[in-house]
């Protein structure tokens, strides 16, 4: 791990759920002393072993001037925490950094953004990439925007975190468009995939063999030799990112793109057979059972 | 490259086109001596001066029991100098092979498996995944799918064409489903692309910075590597493959789709996308010139 | 006009627009007395002349136990004029009926029913279908529900409005749930007649011929009549119903379907052609200039 | 019924199934002799009873200079008793006319009608509208195009056929592409009603009530007034068009969309839902029954 030059001082974190809890345990790694919130308390313990305060209210994690982190479920829980919380920006006060982790809409991370600055708070969008393997690994992709003095404060713990940090400029919520715009390249490449695997069974092929093709051809990267095995296989579960996530995550998109007047064909019909898996109760799944729906309309029955 | 043990024999050759010429050349280093067919002869000359035998009728390059290779432009023409040319098959006899390299239709290689079949010829279907380029340097992917013995006396030959041999089975058509798939999932990527970055460039990011975010972290290969580039610069002159060639192999594997009762919406998206392309008089520009449509969607113009 | 129990008692109308006027209009025919109210207070006059007394403020309508009906823009104009405003209600009182003729959400409107309910006035929810023309004629179509009782006392005021009133039962939601699904209907009609005409003009047929055949054989009815002549002859200007409040229709639509769970594939697309025509600025012309969409798309210019 | 001036002299009938047999009764009711011919024999017995005479080969039918009707399957069928069938041109010879009322392809209706020039022989394509109720009565609506001198020799007749003709021209084959037009409004119509029908449906309204919504504001027609029951009550069988007949004819309009390069998406979607309805086997019951699909998605099941 780096050494970073602002050891010594105490860093917050809030939200420490399945990406939270690792992304929270390497920043301790870094010399911080770390003071944490969870809704869920219990969470908090292997922190608090490896000397981390566990504080009862999310505004408790903020001081003055410090860098606060958090890893929350939605837009709600991240304004419900920070903008809509007085004593929260209160007390990160002048100086203070909020690094917002979030998956979140770029239309609240704008406001987000105006309502910390007012308090003199800088707010960077920092959405991750990757699964809590990763993120235990300190291995995620990091995808950063926000004020560039604020930025060069939070890299050196960010390098703790992620493999790599893409900087999308000094708009907070530029980082949200990107991570939305790439989940959206997966959820749709897993559709793709879906639709050819379909194709080659019913003339013939193994699923297999196509996901392999594709994966050690002209495709390579985590989604298509990871879904490629599950959609391959019909394996949904344990979820690895659940479809009513997922499905959140295309809506943001979409109404994203809706309010930037930005047809998305594709994203359109992806809402459709997303809408369907949830209406076929498949929303705990994994989100790449949206698969489940080519071998359907196909006459196919998966075995799940 | 490997040696032969079926060195001192001839193997023939129809189709020298950007595809065929290459592969041809890399066969001459095998040791074979080669009998090379083009429609415009001029083509085979480089062949000519290492060696080769440029002969005047596609039936003349096969000869009793040999191996004969194609690689043509569609369903017709491989049906012509094969199956509809009654020499053809006669020449090339019980024991010989007729290696088809071509993207044709998965139905139109069953039918010329059987006829050739009726004569005692073995039919391989063995269509190939990459550009002129990766064909020059002997690194194509090969599709491989026909009778079991037959495939054991052509792969010395395919290891001096191929990186990999991808073998589908017995069912000679199998390897065109397949690169009908993979086709299929390429252009499918192209468009995802365009909409995501449409979609950033709406929202404040420029476009070369989404083909970065996503060749560089999730999507790894040739196709967002690649056309990421080029859909990120809508960099679509001189094509390396045409869109009207592109639109043919989509237009195969919907009919195949078709045939085998399978639902394929992206696919039917794309069918609408290419035909819009082909009806703005794009058939000629790269077929990731499809991007174009979400932009044009869109409201913005491409500096094309 | 019917003659109606209630006469001799005062009726409140907010909003004077272009449907709201002429209904307002013909419910003074029934002998009521009238209290209107509209932002832009000149839009009252001709209603003044007849009779009519106009108001400073919304709520200025209102008397206890008595009908106010309200036609406005949108679910935010509906919730600030009642729900949101304590002295509506209040004044508005027990007994008192809250006749809601807006397209809005059936989210608000289940909302609003709550918000009235809780106060002791019953609100019903009655959009109408039909252009400013049918309201002046007294001849739209009327869509209604609500509690029982508060229906009986309306219907005979709707009878001078309406041509016909469809009741969806108790829920007054629901009349807003048919309203969307029946918007949806048209706007999908346009959009099959744009994809078909085309189809025909680059096939060698007229515009006009194809929009005569399915009139007069097996679509009948204003939509195919109506809509039919418009799209034949890319006649969108100027605007009978504007693309932007077609596009917050099928906004509200999709948002609905959205939440019970149901994918409307056909309303998806219709999303990315109204998205798109919004991109190019066609906000103010009729919502059938949709069916720009498929010339453009078929490389074709519209000369409008 | 209508005198005509032809009378005397003979006509002939190829093709007595659901739609040939009462058009061939209606045409007997001219005065003229009719000449018929079916494949299976059996079919033409209730007009031998009325006097025609049933020959053993579609080409007896014809004689020199008269006027053929056809009525068949498909586009092969219309071709073997016809332009393959040397002796059939020979015998009607030039001054003959073919009125073709098949749904065939407007490619196929081409060569056709250049094959018939050759010989001297009129094509007419006269493709109807209307089931066969309305054949019976004399009611269908008759789309016309071919030579004009020929069209003025055959109206007389269709007079007795059809309540309306529509007439589209000199070139036969428009009058082709009309009817295909004309039938995808007709299942889009249907896709559009069932995934209405479904909206309501889960948000609290019976279909019916959609149905009824629908077809007495302001659409008309017997599209939404019959297909609007059969859709309300998921009631497909028996069919009155079968579902693999209506894919058919959207496979006509799609693949000549494709060959004048038009883009249908709306179109490209109903290539799915009937692919889909035919995987699940549904190609025998009525074509309204691809509403099941809209149905399904939403994981509501229909009581079939």
């Amino acid at each position: 791990m780096k050494e970073t030059k602002t050891s010594g001082r105490t860093i917050g974190f809030i939200g420490l759920g399945n990406m939270g809890l690792p992304i929270a345990n390497n920043l301790l790694k870094t010399g911080y002393k770390l003071r944490v919130f969870n809704r869920t308390k219990e969470k908090g313990a292997p922190l608090v072993k490896q000397g981390a305060e566990l504080v009862d209210s999310p505004n408790h994690v903020a001081e003055k001037g410090s860098i606060v982190f958090s890893m929350l479920a939605d837009d709600d829980a991240v304004q419900s925490v920070s903008a809509k919380d007085p004593d929260f920006l209160e007390r990160l006060g002048p100086g203070g950094i909020h690094v917002s982790m979030s998956t979140i809409s770029p239309e609240t991370a704008r406001q987000l953004a105006e309502q910390h600055s007012e308090r003199g708070v800088a707010y960077i969008g920092s959405p991750v990439v990757g699964r809590p393997d990763r993120a235990t690994a300190g291995k995620l992709f990091i995808l950063l925007a926000g004020r560039h003095d604020a930025k060069e404060r939070v890299l050196p713990l960010l390098e703790c975190v992620g493999e790599r940090v893409f900087d999308f400029g000094e708009n907070p919520w530029n980082s949200n468009v990107a991570k939305l715009a790439l989940n959206f390249n997966i959820v749709a490449a897993i559709e793709c995939m879906a639709e050819s695997f379909t194709f080659a069974e019913k003339n013939g092929i193994r699923r297999e063999e196509m996901a392999e093709l594709l994966s050690n051809t002209v495709f390579g990267g985590v989604v298509y030799k990871g879904y490629g095995q599950h959609v391959a296989h019909h394996d949904y579960e344990p979820a690895g990112f659940r479809l009513k996530l997922g499905w959140k995550d295309l809506r943001l998109a979409l109404q994203t793109a809706q309010g930037s007047a930005t047809p998305m064909p594709i994203g359109s019909f992806l809402r459709d057979r997303m809408l369907s898996a949830m209406a076929k109760g498949r929303g705990d799944m994994d989100w790449s059972a949206i698969a489940l729906g080519a071998s359907e309309d196909a006459g196919l029955s998966a075995k799940t």
